[in-house]
């Protein structure tokens, strides 16, 4: 099924910075697909420090499982040997039983094998349908082309290799100068259905030259993802697969370990392709953002956030153009944080709709219908409590959705 | 917009039996609609005992909270003056400020002055637009009208009265022996969108002509409450008006405090109308029962089941009659109940799909896909892991549920 591409989708595909120390192929193993590529290897010199944020998901994947077991294990001089990551599209090793433990295990064994990286440190991730054994037989036999055409300059190409039902793969970099000298970051996603906050949530990567220490980096990416991917949600569903990595080759040799500059530029990465994840939601055709806040604590504003991002009948509003602040408020009353309802105050982009209870003196009908209209929507909700603040960000739901969820088996 | 009558629905509305103690009148007020019936009331003979279950918003509706002041407040002495509900169409009376207080204040007075009840036991329910002002004149300019129609024999009419996006009037009832008497049990629904679980969740009203203690008769509403109306869902979708409330006139003079044979008819009604609102979900095409055993817990057990019965992936699935189990899967992993998935196994109907971490060696595609072009569908899940049970009922989401909520302001 090839879908019209998202009309949230960014102009093009931006060109990312080359890494150090980092080198990436891709190939067409046929896993599912024909006439594309479904396979990429990205491979990583000595000295690289690598983290991960991955799915909740008490039914995660094999190669979850198998991620986080070698990051748990780690020790500073795991670096040592460099480090590979290897994805495929079109399956998804998920509820696989033992097979798809065997299959992450022959998949690494052959990455080892083929790159010299030892295969603790070789990282795997499968995305697309659930439940079919994987073929790990023919993303072996494409590892030896794979190692020997790796090249510092085809991140794009491996964007484009990890799509399921994206419509655009997702990019994204920044430039941090630290002591003077410039340090790159490099990132891709992909994702668009089946994702909801809490958790990684779908397949990214982050790379950067700057020197890293394992345990910095781990607490940076931890963190920023709270604030950003975990603040993400198309359609309240939640992935057995999705992973979250972020490498540090340190071929740039300056230390970033706990460089506050390096922490901001890594977060406008992954804000980046957080909200191009959500631009790519399935059928959507509006961007939101909701802001929350004077809510009693940041996570009670999260809470809201997300109860109004997941409600099908405020998506559903937000498809139609109708500025439906009724179903904010039962959004708000339903999500268990607290609320007051003479308290709380909600307006659509700078329209205020209502507040003290009520809908606000000043508020038009058409007022609030001009902001419906727009591709890019702010809904911003006051609770009047305390200083707990969050921004969270989703998409409409439309017939598409219905159209690509009903008929795909994904 | 008039909606076409749900393929669910059952084949017309039962022959209720009449309640002694009981009278119905409905009216045209003109709330919101045009040419329909809008208003209903009921009045109850002194020594009827009320008990009620309400959402459990924050940001719940004038009429909830003075619902649930009144009950909170009511004493066994109370029933002397008997009781009255006065239900609206079309306006929701939420989210009206201070206004919406008053709307109560002057219905209920109005309704006590042509009763002769006092205001304390006359309880009004809203259901309709949230945030717009009740225009209550209409519906006092009704009252002396609908008072002076009372009839024994109206129920029919009343469950016509208080429907809004439903597409049919929805009734049930019981008849119970004890002491070798017969007692009746009749109760009316509305509901069909804006409809979750985990609070009343819709405007329900059952009456007896039981006599049952005040306390009993909350006891075993609450209770029941919780195995079915608290059991369903449609969209996850809480309103902030719903209602439940159970009336026990005692004209049988016939003691059901306590007796299990009562609580047992009184869950059949319960069920039925339970089941009736989900058959008028929104966009509905399947009904659909999930069935949970082996959890850890009773409670892990209706997380499980809600989970799976909120995904939007797993409803779009079965709109589109894809038997695909992987998104049962994922709706268990997302959970947050406990969970391992070699022990899991999951059926649809008798056809056992997966087993022990993986697709079962009998299963076919073919005998899942038949399953799922089935009206009813049934889903049942063995967590493996301990006593725990629940059963949930929804049903599909459809491109119907997007047109109904993306184009009309409910």
């Amino acid at each position: 099924m090839a879908l019209p591409r998202s009309p949230l989708a960014p102009a093009e595909f931006p060109q990312l910075p080359q890494i150090d120390g980092l080198r990436f192929a891709s190939a067409a193993a046929g896993v599912k697909y024909k006439d594309r590529t479904d396979v990429m290897l990205a491979v990583m010199d000595p000295g690289t420090t690598v983290a991960g944020v991955f799915t909740r998901s008490a039914t995660r994947s094999a190669p979850v499982r198998d991620c986080q077991d070698k990051l748990a294990a780690a020790t500073d001089a795991a670096s040592d040997t460099g480090a590979a990551i290897l994805v495929n599209s079109g399956n998804s090793n998920a509820f696989t039983g033992h097979h798809g433990q065997t299959s992450v295990a022959e998949i690494t064994s052959a990455v080892a094998a083929a790159t010299g990286i030892t295969a603790d440190r070789v990282f795997t991730a499968s995305t697309g349908v659930i439940g079919e054994p994987l073929p790990h037989d023919r993303i072996i036999a494409k590892i030896d082309a794979l190692n020997s055409g790796l090249s510092g300059d085809a991140i794009a190409d491996a964007a484009e290799a990890i799509m399921t039902t994206d419509t655009f793969p997702k990019g994204a970099k920044a430039e941090v100068e630290i002591d003077g000298k410039t340090v790159s970051i490099a990132g891709i996603a992909k994702g668009s259905g089946m994702v909801a906050p809490d958790m990684a949530t779908m397949l990214v990567y982050i790379f950067t030259d700057a020197k890293v220490a394992r345990s910095s980096l781990q607490e940076m990416l931890s963190e920023i993802c709270d604030r950003t991917f975990n603040c993400i949600t198309v359609d309240s569903d939640t992935s057995t697969s999705d992973s979250l990595m972020l490498c540090a080759t340190g071929a740039s040799a300056v230390d970033a370990t706990g460089n506050t500059a390096f922490a901001a530029a890594l977060e406008e990465v992954m804000l980046d392709l957080s909200h191009q994840v959500v631009r790519d939601g399935e059928g959507a055709t509006k961007f939101v953002e909701i802001q929350i806040s004077g809510a009693a604590s940041d996570t009670d504003a999260k809470v809201h956030g997300l109860a109004i991002a997941n409600s099908p009948l405020v998506k559903t509003a937000i498809a139609g153009e109708d500025p439906n602040w009724g179903r904010v408020v039962m959004a708000i009353g339903k999500s268990g944080a607290a609320a007051d309802r003479d308290l709380l105050s909600i307006s659509f982009g700078d329209v205020l709709v209502a507040e003290k209870g009520w809908v606000a003196p000043s508020y038009k009908e058409e007022l609030g219908a001009a902001e419906m209209k727009k591709q890019e929507i702010t809904i911003k909700v006051d609770l009047g409590l305390g200083d707990g603040t969050a921004t969270v960000w989703t998409c409409d739901l439309t017939h598409q959705y219905i159209t690509i969820n009903a008929d795909y088996r994904s």
